[in-house]
């Protein structure tokens, strides 16, 4: 594949950003052109890491010019494949790793300016160390980078009281496909100049320019907490409990996540050195987190008053209020342990849609009994966001039932049938926080309204005409 | 200007909204084609009043068949003349006063779904009986239309806590320039499916399509609070306060309104009914509001502990903490009688830039000393919402120096030059809240770069390629 052009390609790229920067093929480019879960591998013509963001623009610029794609990458954990180039010779893949300084913390505007490269944790460590709290937090927050939360609209443990990613940006910097520089890098809480350009970067995978800067929202700390783990006897019973906490202590709600029992035995099964810390005696479970930014707030007292009257009015099994940071951390190891759970427990076939709060209870026991009838082998648990409308519904299928391919993605196929079929029955979206990249493309149709695609597909080709900004995500080829 | 074509439009929009519901010539049009300060007069060659989204639909339709220009209408209480026809031959008017169902509250999703006429007041009152809380509040409340509020982006006196109209629509129908209908009304908190296309139609002013409906987010009613008045040396203590409170108590941090001693003298001299009920002895006044959503909360404790503090420490000069809800009440009398103060005392010359949060107190002061220098028989006074970034500079003229409208208007292209200068040199935006319509159309090239305006003219063109949406609202014709 290398040839005289591509010489010359990786020179012009060298010219760029520096020879050291420039990784040619057959020099160990694995980690950037296979996506983190090794499902998608393509290749690139050069992997390059640009260290400013007229580096950047320089890149794409000449990559413009010889009709060349980009694929930007942030640390490469996203869910969907949407960071990873495909197999034609067309790609290189642009790297922001170089790109990690944090410009500025302000306590005072409340606000945190970074670069795309930034890893997540670095940005809430930061603001830690400014006495501030920067609430996006995901499980591959100490490797992925802002500039990729930022372009797939993460979610996470703390959209329920903070929102997703783009209600936490500020300011937006993006280098537009044709390498000319979108400078929206302004710390303005409020701004009526015309259109919102940057929410069009938000969440959009990386096909509409390189995000390269951000100005982010900060918030007061939490110093004071409570958690509770509830024993539910069904969906119904955590939403009550919700809406009784929203209305009585407001956003001190920090965190509501559920889990099937099915969830909670996949982990007990699969991972001996989690300790699953109450008994396994009613369906459903789900874990409360108040919090506060003063501290020595008593905030067990309201959990309890309300966790009180729920048990009278018979809308709480059971309920263990965390009295020590350890019994805390016990429960939220049961939580963090699904992915890995469910990895070990077999074939992972999981689903991220989002459908309105009040009917979600519908929505999983629908899904559930259609996939069992369905797939009668396949083991069916659930966890989730449940403030959010994110309940994760996960099929797991027996790997030896999983040898041969063909049938494996006919199986998944006619489950996730069942999902988007669900999931627009229930006025739903097939992705809540996990995007659309490869893996979804196929199934947007589905579930989202033509209109919206073409429209979609229109501003796409207004700002991308020639089809250069990671190209072959979000939409489908046909 | 009536002739036989005009019958016959007339006649097919009769057909589609009903006769009653159509508004031609000559029928007092007067409230609908002049705007509420009557700075603006257009004509139109009917004012309508569909009743549902597909009437909306229907009439966008014939106008676009006809290439008469639609402009979208809610209450009519805008700042910049963006609901108002211009003086051509071409226009329909568009009234959503029918639209005014509050299609579903829900205290379980904190989400309420409105149609595009509901006038704020009673969305605000819907979500009370709810108990539950909606956060937009602004002078017109009580007649201003929620589309209105969601397409000009509206701020107000919550954006501190809550973030402006923007952050609060969760979903979003619209009617698009070629009649087709938009039908993003879902009310989901996350959906990562493709871009975020209802983004495009907020803060528009509606240039892009007419929003017919929206889901809004609900919080917990706010049942505790605690108020006070801080007299302050200079803009930099209003900030070192705000900090200072942040840190400390977080999202109750209400609201934060400045006002300078010039701006109170004003309310002072002209509206004898306001009493005062501060001594004016330090040149910069500062309300600072605490609110929760817990009853009983004690929140004087944290508020007086911060004061005491700042006290001690030389950032505050005095501080009256409201004693009861009628001191309370008093206090917020000044703020609220600011607008009308100003418009009695002279020829108003008000400016909305935003600047970032630390620039506030060199933007403030740079503005001044250069208007005064320019206009010395000017009288600048100041308030506004110092947590946004935004001071509201308002200059006042004495209405005996302002009989030609001629000179007049050099005067006031003379003083917007400054404060476009200093809003620019400072990293801002000639409009925070207000928007851009009409009025300020021909700044909006001093401040924003020609990059972002580019991109703004070709969404437009995309989405509305015959220009028939509100035509010459936001981007001057040259």
């Amino acid at each position: 594949m290398m040839d005289a052009t591509d010489d010359r390609l990786l020179d012009n790229l060298a010219a760029v950003v520096g020879d050291r920067h420039v990784i040619a093929p057959g020099h160990d480019q694995d980690a950037y052109v296979v996506d983190w879960r090794g499902r998608y591998r393509g290749q690139a013509r050069a992997v390059v890491k640009p260290g400013s963001t007229q580096e950047v623009a320089g890149v794409v610029k000449l990559c413009a010019e010889r009709d060349i794609a980009v694929v930007p990458q942030g640390g490469n954990t996203g869910m969907c494949g949407a960071a990873t180039p495909d197999s034609g010779p067309r790609n290189v893949v642009i790297r922001l790793d170089r790109m990690r300084r944090i410009r500025n913390v302000s306590p005072l505007a409340n606000s945190i300016t970074v670069e795309a490269g930034c890893i997540l944790a670095e940005i809430q460590a930061a603001a830690a160390a400014a006495d501030r709290y920067f609430p996006l937090s995901l499980g591959a927050e100490g490797s992925c980078q802002i500039g990729g939360n930022i372009s797939t609209n993460a979610g996470g443990t703390a959209v329920l009281r903070y929102g997703p990613t783009r209600e936490l940006v500020l300011g937006l910097e993006a280098v537009l496909p044709d390498g000319r520089v979108f400078n929206g890098l302004r710390a303005l809480r409020k701004d009526n100049t015309g259109y919102d350009l940057k929410q069009l970067f938000i969440g959009a995978e990386g096909t509409l320019g390189i995000i390269t800067a951000a100005v982010l929202k900060l918030f007061a700390p939490r110093r004071s907490s409570a958690l509770a783990l509830l024993k539910l006897q069904d969906v119904e019973q955590a939403l009550q409990i919700m809406q009784r906490l929203r209305g009585t202590v407001g956003d001190r709600l920090a965190s509501l996540e559920i889990m099937s029992r099915g969830q909670i035995e996949v982990i007990a099964e699969t991972i001996p050195h989690v300790t699953i810390p109450f008994a396994l005696d009613t369906p459903w479970y789900l874990i409360v987190e108040l919090t506060d930014a003063l501290a020595g707030v008593d905030l067990h007292a309201p959990l309890e008053a309300v966790l009180a009257q729920a048990f009278e009015d018979g809308v709480v099994q059971d309920a263990i209020v965390a009295s020590s940071e350890a019994q805390a951390k016990a429960i939220w190891a049961v939580r963090h342990s699904v992915s890995e759970g469910n990895k070990r427990s077999g074939y992972v076939v999981s689903h991220d849609s989002a459908v309105p709060l009040e009917r979600q209870a519908a929505f999983a026991s629908n899904v559930e009994r259609r996939i069992m009838a369905a797939v009668p082998h396949a083991r069916v648990v659930m966890h989730g966001h449940i403030g959010d409308g994110n309940i994760h519904i996960v099929a797991i299928l027996d790997h030896a039932r999983c040898r041969d391919a063909k049938q494996t993605a006919a199986l998944v196929r006619e489950i996730n049938e069942i999902v988007d079929d669900e999931t627009a029955a229930q006025g739903g979206a097939i992705s809540a926080e996990h995007g659309i990249g490869i893996t979804n493309r196929g199934r947007l149709a589905r579930v989202t309204d033509p209109l919206e695609i073409k429209l979609m597909m229109q501003i796409k080709a207004l700002l991308d005409p020639a089809d250069i900004m990671n190209p072959g995500k979000i939409f489908a080829d046909d």
